[in-house]
């Protein structure tokens, strides 16, 4: 790492970070005398990134040094917002434990800066210098409680992304003599706390997924891989849940001697597997060999695969019968519809909803008994604010992608398309609220609209962490930390749905399904950053939209504070000019 | 003009409108009740605007109607805002007069909300209904002083482009009725006041140019045409004063018998005809037959032009000897730079010093004794937030034009292009201040920076009125009222300069040379409309760069209330990537 120590040196010192071939330059702390110092950084700020960019491509990193402090936070936002750089990463900078304040309202502060931080990054990197550091009773260096809470957050929220600088000032600065610091570092990081949640299979499988931008599926349109089926099926939690639902369901049935599953968009068969373990755990006085169970599924090479595992498979075999029909769900033969008395489906997408599920399930619905049982039985998408500087840039990256047609995907496209994304260099800023439910069976008026208000929620925000994965009752337990400003970039949609009665499912943080990675959170941009001052409310407006041939979703958000409108978005995705989901 | 009674209704009765080839239609009231409510009446009027824009382009109009109040004011905003639509303008309901508010005071209020209005609009239509009419002695209608000061105002601002909508509700609804209505408004239309604004001749003049945008001067780059110096020429004010400090600055000169003028940029020659004309002013024992006068030009057409006008004007074959001499002034020969006693030029643009007068006058004064006078003697650029959705809306449409590189401009370069122009459906939202200021003679370092504050001015920006023209004394001298939020959408440039010594000119409105009309206001865009809550305050930031070719600006705009920071824009035009002045 290249080090610029003022900031009108750059022309001359950046080619020769280019020359050296560093990823990264420290750039000089921000200015803390005014609003015009820090207007001049910004300005070499978005200079020197557009020369980095054009030299070096967005591998090359440009660190701002920040003290882990609300008004240093404040004062980058500003910088941030003004310089409107894709390439600027912080530096972060522990901060000494001050001996006035109750430790644990300390902790609540560092905490929620560190959150706001990581929105407003990404965050790079964690300086800590040694003489930070007390010494234990066998001479070792240590720290505080407190201290070791902040640099266990840090590690849990973007230990695989961030790098740990030591820096010696009072100790010989030869690497032997920070080894111990080092070693000690290594410590907190070997904590089951840490490594529960970074060194597990399913963590170290979504590595690569860390703020990568998927586009969402198109439901009726794509025909999914043989190996998209084949990850998905390992999820520990989703297919359990289902089998347990599968199970509530069957012994609900008044007549089980002669019922009918459909289970529809069967892909490569596991919801079949479910309902077939489901009904042989059921007491055997309670089932009279003859459930008739008919694979519904359109993708022809799934159907393939039905098939082959028809033929193959010891339990698709047994006493009861599995039929494969290959047909769109909507337009199934009436024999097949008429007669069931379960329908079993997992059309859910990100969103909940955002795969069409409520279409698909009230066409095939309204033709089969009133009384037919549906699994999913209900589910509600849930929205929540979020803050990612990082994510953002890579959708405003994403204006200069040639798809297919031949032309770029431009700024309007790119900021107003939903993208499937695994959160990491994010904050969730509030807790998340419900948007709306779809339940089955009962046709349904498939558009909605809701106006949501978000303020200041006592940590809900901060026990969210990146929006994906279960509420931290660490963080929530805080004592609550004064409301800091912060960025908003985008919406984070999940869900939650009752697949039957008491068996549940959840991607959104207050009731999430531990061990399911089969959804990442849907994430909504917004076109620019939006400034949300400390005690100011944020009034989210979505809307699902639909006409003849297609689903969409609308979105914007406003943020007032007392009586005054401080800002307001334009609408997104207006008439679905840039996204939808196709019905046909 | 159509109108549409219910929201939802549009996709009906819109078709109909275009059926009958109406020129606009009239939307209903925006609601009243919720925030909700008015999110979903921008997400129509959205829709409703991309579906005008596709059938009918951008000279079909949508009208909202809104009460001339702070209240329904605010509203629009956010609407406006949310619906990030161009083709929508405001009808504007007259109110009826308070009986229980202060005259005065209610016109500031009704006056500031128009101000507002303006800027939030355009303003298309005014409505007033019979029964708000007062009956006079002699039986016929007329308006409370009051309303008059307010009929008159609109007249004033946006006479040229508003229609008039009478509402009959009490009398019967023929045309016979109302007339005496019509004949009333006519009479406050021939006021004085309003035709000494738009029926002379400079005001039927300018008429083409309201909120058209010209792209400023490339001056090195481009060479002007016959015609645009045939109309600058005729400015009654600007030679007027080059003359009188010419005549000034002659008087000043030591030894007149030997003295030698440089006009540099003579175009025409009409700056050489002035000199001429001072010096034959000049009492007749203060002028020895020796004045030379150099004519400066690069422009070869405008050579040609001065070359026939030596042989044809008997002003010019004088006792005096005018050279022609083509040559960019910067490399002017040394015979004529050392021995110049005085240099005239009128290289100021828009801005003051956006047409390169700083770099061309220190290039020559250098190469002159110290002891030249420069006329200009100096100059100062001013700037104020303005407020235009009109010229908002035209500025990013320039986003899809082709110019002749053959590929769109798009929306970044749109955004970060200063434009001349006309305001006009535009307001200044406080008093202009001045940025910074260039004095010859003497070198300069030619970059510039400054970080200016506007916070609420009562009613400086109400009495700036568009931005053009001197300031209204009947306005500023209004009692003070409430601050309101305002929609912030550019910032308006202008200048003053001393010629010398007490001769002066000034497209600032605060000094606003009456009668001048070679310089309209030079408007820097931002990206997007930004909101100011009522007692929040607009900091500016605006630079002039510099590298071996190029002279730029950029600009940026943060906007606070107490410590909060509410927003802050991007810089724009970092670098100078969208927009500059070649030097060569």
């Amino acid at each position: 790492v290249g080090v610029i120590e003022h900031m009108e040196n750059w022309p001359q010192q950046l080619p020769w970070a280019f020359h050296m071939n560093l990823p990264a330059v420290l750039l000089p702390p921000l200015p803390t005398n005014s609003a015009e110092e820090l207007a001049e950084y910004a300005q070499q700020l978005q200079l020197l990134s557009q020369e980095a960019v054009k030299e070096a491509g967005y591998s090359f990193q440009l660190w701002v040094p920040l003290s882990m402090t609300a008004a240093a936070m404040e004062a980058w936002q500003f910088v941030a917002s003004m310089a409107n750089a894709n390439n600027v990463g912080l530096l972060l900078q522990f901060e000494t434990s001050p001996t006035t304040l109750d430790p644990l309202l300390y902790v609540s502060q560092q905490l929620h800066t560190l959150h706001n931080a990581i929105g407003c990054g990404p965050v790079m990197a964690v300086s800590i210098a040694t003489n930070q550091f007390l010494t234990n009773k066998r001479g070792y260096p240590t720290l505080s409680k407190a201290q070791q809470w902040i640099a266990e957050y840090i590690m849990q929220r973007v230990g695989r992304t961030v790098r740990w600088l030591l820096q010696g000032t009072a100790a010989p600065t030869t690497t032997v003599a920070v080894l111990p610091h080092l070693q000690y570092l290594q410590h907190i990081r070997q904590r089951p706390s840490v490594t529960s949640l970074l060194d597990t299979r399913a963590g170290q499988d979504e590595a690569d997924y860390l703020d990568a931008l998927q586009k969402p599926l198109q439901p009726l349109g794509d025909h999914l891989g043989y190996a998209t089926y084949e990850v998905f099926e390992k999820d520990p939690v989703k297919y359990q849940q289902y089998q347990a639902a599968s199970r509530l369901a069957l012994a609900d049935l008044k007549d089980l001697a002669s019922c009918k599953v459909l289970v529809v968009g069967a892909g490569r068969g596991p919801l079949v597997t479910g309902v077939l373990l489901a009904y042989q755990s059921l007491p055997v006085n309670e089932r009279p060999d003859a459930l008739q169970v008919v694979a519904v599924e359109k993708n022809p090479t799934a159907v393939l695969y039905l098939q082959s595992k028809l033929q193959q498979d010891p339990l698709w075999q047994g006493s009861s019968v599995v039929t494969i029909v290959q047909a769109d769900l909507r337009s199934l033969a009436q024999e097949h519809t008429e007669s069931a008395d379960l329908v079993v489906s997992e059309l859910l997408g990100s969103f909940g909803c955002n795969e069409l599920s409520p279409e698909c399930l009230d066409a095939l619905l309204e033709r089969c008994k009133p009384e037919t049982i549906s699994i999913p039985s209900n589910y509600t998408s849930h929205i929540a604010p979020v803050s990612s500087r990082h994510i953002h840039g890579k959708i405003v990256d994403q204006q200069a992608f040639y798809p297919d047609q031949g032309r770029a995907v431009g700024r309007q496209m790119a900021v107003e398309t939903p993208y499937v994304v695994r959160t990491h260099a994010a904050s969730q800023l509030y807790a998340e609220q419900e948007c709306w439910s779809f339940a089955h069976p009962s046709p349904h008026n498939p558009t909605r609209f809701v106006s949501l208000e978000f303020g200041s929620d006592a940590g809900g925000g901060l026990a969210s962490g990146a929006g994906y994965g279960a509420v931290d009752d660490k963080c929530a337990s805080l004592p609550t930390a004064p409301d800091q400003p912060v960025v908003l970039t985008g919406l984070l949609g999940t869900f939650t749905t009752v697949l039957y009665k008491t068996v549940f499912l959840s991607t959104a943080p207050k009731h999430f399904s531990s061990g399911m990675y089969s959804w990442f959170p849907l994430y909504f941009p917004l076109n620019e950053p939006v400034h949300v001052p400390a005690g100011a409310r944020v009034r989210t407006h979505v809307w699902r939209k639909t006409d003849q041939r297609r689903v969409w979703y609308e979105w914007s958000v406003a943020v007032r504070k007392g009586t005054d409108l401080l800002s307001t978005t334009a609408i997104h995705n207006s008439g679905g000019r840039s996204y939808h989901v196709a019905l046909s």
